[in-house]
């Protein structure tokens, strides 16, 4: 692609190393514009790379400077990073053809290059260790607490006290709210024996960790993937669920589709005859964004190959009653997937 | 306006007191549908009132089906509230005007009502006991913390430990760092005497509350108005931006113009020579998103009614020495304007 135009904060953070968010960068022919008010001036001029920084408090009018001054026909844009008022303004009487191109930014960024599998690791590290400090919590004081104030401390440990941003407000889900695949907290208190389900991440270097546990609550209660429910529907569907991932997980191999890591989770669900039950994709691709492709789902058709990043997050939700779901991210790595 | 879409999550909600994260609303010469997916189906048919609730997975296509079955030619929609792909998508081949009208919602929402300044004045208050328990802390613990730390107190302060939401990320800064007017957090930790600025906000009942303190560091420390500093120009400043804003307030009258409350506060800095100083407008609405309507500076000659509520929020800004702004909301009441 030689002429484009991008807003989205990381995906600008991808072209040159910094980003903002009041930003419009424009690459036209290799000719590279990063366009930001005075707010921004220090920072974007120390950390952009391979761009022109350009201050101004009318972006649009600048862009429009530019690319009336350059050559170029066509510029290729996302219809999803622009609103209409954007799109507009940037387009009236401009003698250029603009070209739709749906997440072409998330295109660029399917395969990681070496640093960004060590921050995304590094991140899933740091993640890990976040959900550690969160059990150690729950196990010495969550009992009898509400989902919404569990909600808060997931936060509190999984941001490290503040210093990491969060990928994502997390899932804290009892029981019965754990069913919901997208769970908002409420006043329900954790008991003893109850199943809660924690899904969560954080940033590091602005690249996202993201995870899921399905615990049973006492105190002793760790997130590790071994665990001893009370009831036996629980863990039955538990462990079904893990097999399930784990199977995904051992079996990937680049060079399949990713519709068949989603049928090597499905099918075990399947056949164990939860499939209606398990309501959504097996995974998606994680970087900068926590949904990046490649989806991993039954209708992508995608080669997966070396460096792609993605969860794997097979799930089982019995309504009104409970869900499980279990997640890790993976990276392909000489052939095979290696959990980050 | 008889016929108009919305898609923005407080639009929505003003219109039909429930919205979630994907909705279409369409209100159609007094026929209104909220269109939603599956995941919001039991709220919205419990709380979504006049209006028909429509589950579905593809939202566009059944608004466009209503569309079509309506005989209506023109229909209202806001062009910053709808990417252009989805404005493409909704639009194509369908044979009815959209009639562009940038913040139209905002615009209905200028004057509240009587429930919406109740809400507004409980956030305001909860807003500064949120800022009380953040200040007892401070005094207690918060000497020597970085103000990434205080910024990650902020929040649990201001949300009350996770029982409200922020109406923003809380903006936390210490002497030159308060020069910003947008300021990030940093490891630079607060000391004795220090200049701190906290601009702070929660939502009771989905209305917003916004307030700034700058104040003086110690053991001691409160954000109220009367403050010490022990340096001489960070008094002198203090005291100009505080008569400044205690003139706009008391002055302030209905039936003025939104600019008359802009100058008010502008001359008592204009006068005291810090002019130039002073770098952004006096105030902006608040409800239900933390920036709505009217907008207090210089340029806007709208005339203040009864009901509306802005802040007043002058500040001036000595660029890598210290900056001091102080903040808090009026409502128009009875002609005059009263703090929430």
């Amino acid at each position: 692609m030689k002429n484009y135009i991008l807003q989205d904060e990381n995906s600008v953070y991808f072209e040159c190393g910094y980003s903002c968010d009041n930003v419009i960068y424009l690459s036209l022919s290799g000719d590279n514009y990063f366009i930001t008010d005075g707010r921004y001036e220090i920072e974007a001029n120390l950390l952009a790379k391979n761009c022109e920084v350009i201050i101004s408090n009318d972006l649009i009018r600048v862009a429009r400077k530019i690319l009336n001054k350059s050559k170029i026909k066509k510029l290729t844009f996302d219809p999803n990073d622009f609103t209409y008022l954007t799109y507009q303004k940037l387009t009236t009487n401009l003698k250029i053809n603009f070209i739709q191109k749906p997440f072409f930014s998330k295109q660029k960024r399917i395969i990681k290059n070496d640093n960004e599998i060590k921050y995304l690791k590094k991140a899933m590290e740091l993640g890990r260790t976040g959900f550690k400090n969160f059990s150690n919590y729950i196990a010495k004081d969550g009992l009898d607490k509400s989902e919404k104030y569990l909600f808060f401390k997931a936060k509190e440990f999984m941001s490290f006290q503040g210093i990491y941003d969060l990928s994502f407000d997390p899932i804290v889900a009892i029981n019965e709210n754990s069913a919901k695949p997208h769970a908002l907290p409420t006043a329900q208190r954790l008991q003893k024996n109850d199943l809660l389900l924690v899904d969560a991440g954080l940033k590091y270097k602005r690249y996202c960790s993201d995870r899921t546990c399905t615990s049973s609550a006492s105190k002793n209660i760790t997130f590790k993937r071994e665990q001893l429910f009370s009831k036996k529907t629980e863990q039955k569907v538990y462990d079904i669920v893990l097999k399930a991932q784990e199977k995904a997980i051992t079996k990937a191999r680049s060079g399949m589709k990713a519709s068949q890591i989603d049928k090597l989770a499905r099918d075990v669900i399947e056949k164990a005859g939860y499939g209606k039950y398990f309501v959504h994709s097996t995974g998606h691709g994680v970087g900068l964004d926590i949904h990046e492709y490649p989806n991993i789902n039954s209708r992508n058709n995608i080669i997966l190959e070396d460096n792609m990043v993605f969860t794997v997050e097979p799930g089982i939700y019995l309504s009104k009653k409970f869900g499980v779901r279990i997640e890790d991210t993976i990276v392909m790595k000489n052939g095979k997937g290696e959990v980050l």
